[in-house]
């Protein structure tokens, strides 16, 4: 009997459709037992007799598809390739898909959130009203600060469209493929990630986690930053360098960061006791329509899979390329 | 020489202007050296030799201007006239100007902010990962919810237009004089508060502090609402109950809620002790810009009224009908 690993979780919690498109399907399934991210370890121990892996960003290496001989599909609820060895997969001919745009809109709703918590110091204000105290932060408006954004994509995108009807601020974007024909609402300067760095008072990360991007930001690129600027990451963890991130914060630097992401999750580092570093754990996709869609989705495929169907969501070759390439 | 009595704190932080305005005109004045929001017989023992207030929120009543012997003009900054008995003003022949349209985008763009981490558990992720616990809640974005506005001028508004770059939910709007002209970019359903209250899952108040308005949310409206809805309170204390609002979440009633206004500030108050309950400092109109405005608008008309100019900001008599008919 074919066999799916669902190694994400929570996972048909607000929708039971995708676990009852397995059951229609008469396709077996265990949902992970451990209840968070995986280890590579824990991951290689559970995966050995299973046909398809619905996974979610727990570490899909070499070492885990060694021990899966039974796999042949790797459909990952998400967008990020980051944690799957795309190149180990190609040789051992197990294929991978995606649901890249279905994470798209929660992710950019959040980003619109925590950085209008972070302009008006909403997550200062609420911890000091919590404790007794009262202090009346000033803030600034979306109109009179510079955005930038590096990466416009499909979430980069959606949030610059979300804050055209904020009135007009100056918008700085940064992409390795620019194209000046996206989001005509706002007139977009493109320019390079340093004088995004130096220039704009809010920073928004949206790119994938390459070799490229990793450790993209360090204390020379947060010493760059104006000492009131903010900066969010809803992106991956491991783009901007936490240890640095935490010690700029520290010594004064920064109004304020919105960190998602972490390099490692459940995170507990030294960002949690800076007051003014606004926390949230990896909930960027996790509306409840936007998670459905990409369950559904990430199932669907599976199933299509099982079924000896064509896939749908396989992941495009310069995916493999940017892993190639070390982009 | 002519003295003007400056009640709201902070004032000309961030921006002097408003201070070498009053220089320039060669006008004597005070900033309130208590640094907080007066008390009634505060203000009442400071007032006794000014000729102008520039105002906050403190209680301008009978008393106070009766304590105000040379006391012509109330140049309020901001917009609620709940804090002025407009009627005594009247009597007294002290007239009352105000600046409504300068804080209306700074309040806006904070309610946007606060319903965006409502909807997604923001601040309780933030709690919990500053004290070591991870936790990932599920949120709704924007168009998934269907959204109540009581109150649809200057601020409810620019809130519904702020919105419409969200995607399309459902807008449930009520206003004492219904303009259906506006905001054209949404389809707004008109109807009353209590289909309001029982419908929508995302309530924003934008509504004056009237007698018709104090105390307009209690227990049995509360109760009204659906158990995961979220309340959003930007306009002023009083209007929501505040003990019945901490019974409400305390019997785990509602998703969560975000109060920016209290009936007493600084706010010690029950509150405090719910930590989905979003807590800010009176913080709407403090942007820099939106202040800066309002601190300005306000000086100007004070200057105007101490040169024997036109005043351009005064009260219209609405207003006092709101208070005359205690509506």
């Amino acid at each position: 009997m074919l066999k799916v690993l669902i190694t994400t979780v929570p996972f048909g919690d607000k929708n039971r459709l995708p676990l009852e498109l397995l059951e229609g399907a008469g396709i077996e399934y265990l949902i992970n037992p451990i209840g968070r991210k995986l280890k590579e370890d824990e991951l290689a121990e559970m995966v050995t007799d299973f046909d398809v892996l619905i996974a979610g960003t727990e570490p899909i290496t070499d070492k885990v598809m060694s021990r899966a001989s039974h796999l042949k599909l790797i459909s990952r609820v998400g967008i990020g390739l980051d944690s799957v060895d795309l190149l180990a997969a190609e040789r051992r001919g197990i294929k991978v898909s995606y649901t890249p745009d279905a994470p798209a809109p929660a992710v950019a709703e959040l980003t619109i959130g925590l950085m209008l918590s972070l302009l008006r110091s909403v997550h200062v204000a609420n911890a000091q009203l919590h404790r007794g105290e009262w202090h009346r932060h000033f803030g600034r408006r979306i109109p009179e600060v510079t955005i930038g954004v590096i990466g416009v994509g499909r979430i980069g995108q959606r949030v610059l469209r979300r804050l055209s009807s904020f009135g007009t601020p100056r918008v700085l974007v940064n992409d390795l493929h620019p194209d000046t024909n996206v989001v005509p609402q706002l007139k977009l300067e493109w320019t390079d990630k340093e004088e995004i760095y130096k220039q704009a008072d809010v920073i928004c990360l949206h790119v994938p986690l390459t070799a490229y991007t990793k450790n993209m930001i360090r204390s020379e690129h947060l010493n760059l930053m104006k000492s009131d600027a903010i900066i969010i990451n809803t992106s991956r963890g491991g783009i901007i360098n936490e240890q640095d991130l935490a010690d700029a914060l520290n010594a004064g630097h920064l109004a304020g960061a919105a960190i998602d992401v972490f390099e490692k999750e459940p995170y507990t580092g030294p960002l949690a006791d800076i007051e003014r570093c606004l926390l949230t754990s990896h909930m960027g996709s996790m509306s409840i329509d936007c998670r459905s869609n990409m369950e559904i989705q990430a199932t669907k495929e599976a199933v299509r899979f099982l079924s000896g169907e064509l896939l749908e969501g396989e992941v495009p070759k310069e995916e493999y390329d940017v892993q190639r390439m070390g982009l």
